[in-house]
């Protein structure tokens, strides 16, 4: 099996990489070649069973996806993105990116004449307030941010071209990513993962909102299995709907707090600093607390179980010294 | 006031524009020119106390929305659009005139710099089963059609360009139209409206599903209706929620027959031939029956109460002889 990751410099895009060069494959199917295709170069698995070819490719550029298929992957990880705060700042780029790069590689598909399975990352970013306090399977994606319309967008054209046998496609709405390794950055919702990450390496991290919000978390290497999982399963169990609420840990702050003080003692927890700031607690306001995510589970998707169980993943899968 | 109705030339849009050209006036704003706008030339009212200017355009081709917005229109509807059966036969045509030229449409109103309204003539096709009986308000839109893809992609868009104050968008979904005047055309729903009209006019008409089919109707009357009552009301009420389900009446084909026995007779009602079409009646099997409208009726929003309303309706608006 030819496999095509579009989108693999990301942090999860990596993840994914390393771990099919290392199993070398998926769901009981080897993998021929395993193509890692990003804007800038992505960097190739350190160690790998397979032949990983890596592309600075960018697929908004009208011609590139169809180079992409030149040797006709049968299973296409769509994870390119730009992240919810870059696409508010830069509408143009938000929508070439998130939007008509996402309708130029179906349409290449649709092109080519064949039937790969395309794995597409959505977001929980497509639900705003007002929503119930566990948003169902059903609910209407009503977005509060372009990212969130964008992914929106194109979980319906992924649902028409499946339905139209173009493709055979599944979206998966991922949680809030957390614990993600490396550095804080500027997306509003950095400081869940800063404010255990930080303080698991003696570093100091702000707290920007109050103990009270709650909100849906996967770890990184649940993301992963959520998408190793939607590589291989038959989609015809899900009949046209085929996106999906993926399983997370719904925790607040002040739990997730709690979690680290078992984990990593209370030295950690005094790392963690309180600057309230209104504008990140106002956008906080509007995010899902909790997900119906029944299907997913019932499709075999698994997440985490507690906060803890995520704060063990990151300690275990970024060697974290304790 | 400047208004420009694009998709001028189908039924709704010249209903529109006649009762526009009538009045001279939308909801207290005296209007100083209508442009009707549509790939092949609209009819202008016969009658018209305005200035009325009509233009063959096709905002699917680059360039032509920017035209349009010349003399920027405070009021732009949105009309245009491939039907149900047309965009599911030509793929590529339901997507270039229903997705990409709305996107043409509000890039060209942000590239102007100015914030016109726009109502934007949504379906109840975004819906698909399975939904529950009544429709709720949030319910997902999770369409069986291209069109309704297209149309629920295109909902998305208006409210993203509407939150970032691009323009000042509103999206109705507009219920099937019934009782159309005019011919029988190739639509699956042509059927609702053709046992009533043309046995009112002593012609047979086929009714190719089961007297239990349930669906979601207004009058021709009540979508002009609507999208006058769209075109000046405060959107601010709606917040972020820009895109509402139109009342309309839920009738079954039996309780559409007794109506028509009651206003036309038994002679009519006899000139209904029932022909079983399999592939209809599983088309229509998937349509909305009932929607929860809550919202629009509290915005004023007002449609029939009965389908001997609607006949009522088409009988006096198209003259004719009982």
């Amino acid at each position: 099996m030819n496999i095509l990751v579009i989108g693999a410099a990301g942090m999860v895009g990596r993840k994914l990489c390393d771990a099919l060069a290392k199993s070398g494959d998926v769901g009981g199917h080897s993998i021929d070649q395993l193509t890692m295709a990003d804007t800038i170069a992505p960097i190739a698995p350190s160690s790998s069973s397979i032949p990983v070819l890596t592309l600075a490719s960018d697929i908004s550029r009208p011609g590139t996806a169809q180079a992409l298929l030149s040797d006709r992957p049968q299973l296409i990880y769509h994870l390119a993105a730009v992240v919810s705060g870059e696409a508010e700042a830069d509408f143009d780029k938000g929508y070439r990116v998130n939007l008509t790069a996402s309708q130029l590689l179906f349409e290449a598909v649709r092109e080519a004449g064949y039937r790969p399975r395309i794995v597409f990352a959505s977001s929980i970013a497509v639900f705003g307030v007002p929503f119930p306090e566990v948003i169902p399977e059903d609910f209407a994606p009503r977005p509060l941010t372009s990212y969130g319309a964008q992914k929106a967008m194109v979980e319906l054209l992924l649902a028409d071209f499946s339905r139209r046998n173009f493709l055979d496609g599944i979206g998966i709405r991922l949680p809030t990513i957390c614990v993600r390794p490396g550095k804080p950055n500027q997306a509003a919702s950095s400081f869940f993962s800063n404010i255990i990450r930080e303080p698991l390496k003696g570093e100091p991290a702000i707290l920007p909102v109050t103990e009270q919000i709650r909100h849906w978390f996967a770890s990184p290497r649940s993301a992963v299995g959520f998408l190793l999982h939607a590589a291989t399963i038959d989609l015809d169990r899900l009949g046209s709907l085929r996106i999906l609420n993926m399983p997370g840990v719904s925790a607040t702050v002040e739990e997730m707090i709690a979690s680290l003080r078992r984990l990593g003692g209370p030295k950690c927890v005094n790392l963690i600093l309180r600057r309230p700031d209104a504008m990140i607690q106002k956008i906080v306001d509007g995010w899902p607390r909790r997900l119906d995510a029944s299907r997913a589970q019932i499709l075999g998707f698994r997440a985490e179980k507690s906060f803890d169980e995520i704060i063990l993943a990151h300690i275990e899968d970024e060697s974290i010294a304790r």
